[in-house]
């Protein structure tokens, strides 16, 4: 009997010994992570937060997952374009087009801010949300990142997946907010984070209610732009779709600041999190320049701000969900 | 022994004998409605619906809470610009803008759309939204009906109230679809139906992030227009905010037709429902015409589409979740 009591008092203490976030190493960012999670949740606490507001925001590109050499929203929509290419030659009329009808990655990167808009529109227009939600899904079943063969959405960061289902398991909600666009992120995002489309909140074109030949209606995808969910858009974001400031904001770039600022501004304990890209080795090295994740204010103002730095090379013990060909 | 057996077998049928829908008369439109939820959340029938996939949408004014003999939002608007106008009499320059100040009601509905538009810009704009949902808030919890004597958020219709906990109680996730403001529907929606914020979809007015003399960053409030949330705008505030095409949807207006078509229009079970103002004892008769609730094209072709149209003089036993003076 009395062993019998010894075990189930083990049992019951075991949820408590283990580890929520095992690819994190036993840095001070983890335990900074952890003392803020277990301080909003202990309910003795003066630092207590009730469930219906713990809620938590992440930026996805260069957050969740990976983004060099450039967004992988960008490379489908050179596929895409290829394919569209395909079907009708006669839509690469200009350079950018071209380029994308090539598959030349490069050649679009350098038609510069229009030819890029140009390649995202075309890719992105004159299709129902639902057709382009399977179109983005089927294209992340199969395509491969250049340098590490993994599919990319292998490359979302095992280090944040846990920390997303031990935020949930601690009844945060969590929420995508990205620059990307909206429809392209809910295409994976259930499958790889855990995160519903009704959870994810991004930049988005113009849709229209229209009914198709079929005599079913459906939402259509214009080329025009409704929301840019960027820098000073990321908050607007949250307020548009949540209708709360966030507990906690995770983010890796300037793209990111206002939303942290906009969360760590409120009452009560609150996190901002930023992503240094320190790990030329496993990922990439990165800060300052560069044409994606710039990360300049957020790295000169964190330490006055209170906010956690996460040193990849140092806090990360494993980087990728997929396990990278020359780890093999 | 075995009595405990019976008891504790007649305990555990319980739950299936309980009465979801108390305040329903048992009409076949409250037979429907059990059935449609049966038939999805069965898990051996052709029927069954994940639980991620239970979306069900509902109007707010007229559809969960009354909206006679105007929408509640616009009397709160002209309360709210009689406020600012004693602070700052020079705004009222206007003829609609001085029949607010006056609070007089007739004639802000008779200055005409421009009058009204501009009653509802004065007083939903220059504030930041936490603010602006506070003033909603305290408005809210003293405001009375001039003619029940009710709070306006005691005129919440108890039917359907115990229509979404019921659906809640069946893991559906409910939200709000509503040409009302967002904002405004957010400051008592968790209250008045369980529903939280980030569940309220609504029109929106443009915002802005900007930072305070005192430091703080908020999210400001515009007076121009940045989605209307009504007629084919439902479908894509749906798409906007959740992304997915829910299988329940209730409303009881034209401007609710094109999201019941875009709900009904899915492929497996679906329920379309319209709510018909028949009770003009208990509450309100109007369809056909007038000036708010105009339902049209549903009457007509509800049954075609297969859509319930829930007759409220026959359906409901009870009306509100507050008790009406005349009942007293």
């Amino acid at each position: 009997m009395r062993l019998a009591l010894i075990a189930a008092g083990l049992l019951a203490a075991a949820p408590a010994l283990a580890d929520p976030l095992p690819s994190w190493n036993d840095t001070e960012t983890k335990s900074r992570i952890i003392a803020f999670v277990e301080s909003v949740t202990d309910p003795s606490a003066d630092t207590f937060v009730p469930v219906k507001d713990r809620i938590a925001t992440f930026d996805n590109d260069g957050n969740l997952w990976a983004e060099q050499p450039v967004y992988f929203q960008l490379i489908f929509a050179i596929d895409r374009v290829a394919e569209l290419a395909k079907a009708d030659p006669s839509i690469a009329q200009s350079e950018a087009m071209k380029a994308a009808a090539a598959q030349d990655y490069k050649a679009v990167l350098a038609s510069g801010e229009d030819g890029l808009i140009e390649v995202l529109a075309a890719a992105h227009t004159g299709v129902d949300t639902e057709t382009f939600i399977e179109s983005a899904a089927d294209w992340l079943a199969t395509a491969r990142h250049p340098q590490t063969g993994l599919l990319y959405k292998e490359m979302t960061y095992q280090p944040m997946v846990e920390l997303l289902r031990y935020l949930r398991d601690e009844d945060f909600q969590t929420f995508i907010v990205s620059g990307g666009g909206i429809h392209f992120v809910r295409a994976y995002a259930e499958e790889a984070y855990g995160i519903p489309p009704q959870n994810v909140v991004g930049t988005q074109t113009v849709t229209t209610y229209e009914t198709a030949e079929d005599g079913t209606p459906r939402i259509i995808k214009q080329p025009e732009i409704f929301f840019i969910d960027d820098k000073a858009g990321k908050p607007v974001g949250i307020d548009n779709h949540i209708g709360k400031r966030p507990i906690l904001a995770s983010g890796n770039s300037d793209g990111d600041f206002a939303m942290l600022e906009y969360t760590t501004a409120g009452e009560g304990p609150r996190l901002g999190i930023l992503l240094h890209h320190t790990d030329a080795e496993r990922e990439f090295a990165y800060d300052r320049e560069g044409h994606v994740g710039v990360l300049n204010r957020g790295l000169d103002e964190a330490e006055a701000r209170g906010w956690l730095v996460i040193d990849m090379a140092r806090d990360w013990g494993r980087i990728y969900t997929g396990k990278p060909k020359d780890a093999e």
